[in-house]
């Protein structure tokens, strides 16, 4: 039995977990602030057993990537189980991950690292008008993110200068990722691109597949194997991208299972966690083939209501944590035989949610409406 | 966030754990044989703390039956979260687990108490010529069950005397099981009848849903019913049956979830264990339908092959138990859009297992092919 530890204490890892125990995979979660263990599915904590209980570890993969400066991480990142040492290094910074997509001539959005009030006047000027402007580090679910236009004179604190980038700000059609593992023999296994809908900076739901052409599917797939192999990756990863006329930009690279990739529990014949847990094991799988279009809803600071267990034709992920606001709290996975039949059973869910996850699910019908 | 103590650290526990962690319930699993607290799915085992540390589940269920005289169980028993005590004393015993059936009028094979050779003499002549003899406790998998014939002087120590049952032979069409569930509120919601093959007196391979008429069904649900009403049951109960000419008669009861439910985590909308899960948390769920036709095939006294993971169109589930002969290690659902299909598919995986797994791969498509 293999046994693999997952840097992490939320729900990426517990639905890791999860897949490991179909597989016959042991899987341990250390909490990275405090070191605790979590042992497999479980929320028990439990001191890490010696300096060096992570040699007992055959991989350690993390469900993060914003690790920098953490001491465990530091430590654990120096032993030879520690997975992607270079992907979990230059992709969590954001000038690094685009100077990457620039190295291997991979679309994305213009961008300048913004070390004065200079660089972002002149950033205006050669990038574009409308900037959006991220931090370098620690960014995520729309954190860190400011979008700026000129002549609105924007104001950092000298503090944020030489911690944060400007990209020109994408006037994109819509938001797709493509969710893939990458095996040891360098074999790429993606699932379809899926189409992801955000609302203030948080994803809120994802369809899939998405409805596109060969070409905008084959340019993803390029996309994911350009980068995979530049940083000579093993795993799962993810790739955000905007649509532009059927062009694809990238937005960001994470190296990990996604949330843009949860509807894969419930609408292909291996699940995303199946999949990485597969590949960093050294194991293989059959090509991941879609069974049923899946809407993936996020459910975000919501509380948990126990009659969405009598609602039919759905999955329901709840990560058991404790509400806070906008807090990814579970999803749920509606997969059906056919976008007609989708439509129908997302339709009949509307009145068992709050406003804010009706309104979610009346777009993604709108949307699942329009491309049907 | 409920919490649910599992007694025992076998698979079925490892598999409810699995459905807890997607329904945001803590499941722990006890080795009632060491005490040790094997928290969520992993195989970590923990000292329980503290004498009182079953006060902190809301409710304590078991996922094996023969616990008579464990110390650890003893205790457990006497808590009011200890799940179905009634069940869980009558059952066990193949006696008072006859009487029960005998007592509310679901058919069962003829039997008496024999506790000297004069009544195995005249179970001869009342109950039937061909008996099978079973130990009262302790017998699952075929083990402590004897086939005696009158006229072949069946040979038992003294000390067996007062502990053994012998039952008429049934001379049966096929075994089929009812695996459902029934809620606190009465409320029962079953699976559909799904058939068995047991080899050695262990099962082989489930074929789901059975191929049968209306009556038999209804027939199946009626016993359901009858059993978990008078028991007061709540959550997961299997019962094992003999076809007899489109009568059931039955065989056995197992007060948990059940082998022969395996099929459901593949070709349900929802699993025996997320059935039981529910049931037992006072939760509710839509009443199950099948999704898709499903042969599920035991995997026992096999070494783990690396080359299955490979295999399309099927579900594994390897238990990372250590390899002893006729062990059950693990099992596979193969599900398809149709009978047909799933021929197909069954039919492709037979060279990827050992001779004794491709007989009863060729069994069950001879099987499946008879009922198409």
């Amino acid at each position: 039995m293999k046994n693999v530890l997952v840097v992490g204490a939320g729900q990426l890892g517990l639905m890791m977990a999860c897949s490991a125990a179909r597989l016959g995979v042991s899987v341990d979660r250390i909490d990275h602030v405090t070191g605790e263990i979590l042992p497999g599915t479980s929320q028990k904590r439990l001191p890490a057993a010696g300096d060096d209980f992570s040699t007992q570890y055959d991989v350690i993969t993390a469900e993060l990537e914003h690790l920098l400066g953490n001491p465990l991480v530091e430590k654990l990142q120096e032993r030879p189980n520690w997975l992607n040492p270079t992907a979990m290094d230059r992709l969590p910074a954001r000038d690094s991950q685009k100077t990457l997509l620039d190295d291997i001539g991979v679309a994305t959005s213009p961008w300048r690292r913004i070390n004065g009030l200079n660089d972002l006047e002149s950033a205006f000027e050669t990038v574009g008008e409308d900037l959006v402007v991220k931090t370098i580090r620690d960014g995520y679910d729309g954190k860190g993110q400011w979008v700026v236009s000129a002549g609105h004179p924007a104001e950092f604190s000298d503090e944020a200068f030489g911690r944060i980038i400007a990209e020109k700000k994408i006037a994109f059609d819509r938001e797709v990722s493509i969710v893939g593992a990458r095996f040891s023999d360098g074999e790429c296994y993606c699932l379809p691109l899926a189409e992801n809908f955000h609302d203030e900076g948080m994803l809120r739901y994802t369809i899939a597949p998405a409805v596109c052409d060969k070409p905008l599917e084959h340019q993803a797939r390029q996309m994911f194997e350009a980068v995979t192999r530049e940083l000579g990756y093993t795993g799962v990863l993810a790739i955000e991208c905007f649509d532009v006329d059927g062009q694809l930009i990238v937005n960001e690279i994470a190296p990990r299972v996604h949330n843009s990739g949860h509807w894969s529990q419930s609408g292909s014949t291996v699940s995303q966690f199946d999949l990485h847990l597969l590949s960093i094991t050294g194991l293989s799988c059959p090509p991941p083939s879609v069974t049923r279009p899946t809407l993936m809803l996020n459910l975000i600071g919501c509380e948990w209501n126990p009659d969405w267990c009598e609602l039919p034709d759905i999955q329901m992920w709840w990560y058991g944590k404790s509400y806070r606001e906008n807090r990814k709290l579970g999803h749920i996975n509606i997969s059906a035989d056919s976008p007609h039949q989708l439509i129908q059973i997302a339709g009949n869910l509307q009145s068992s949610f709050d406003t804010l996850h009706q309104q979610m699910l009346t777009r993604a019908l709108n949307r699942l409406t329009e491309i049907q």
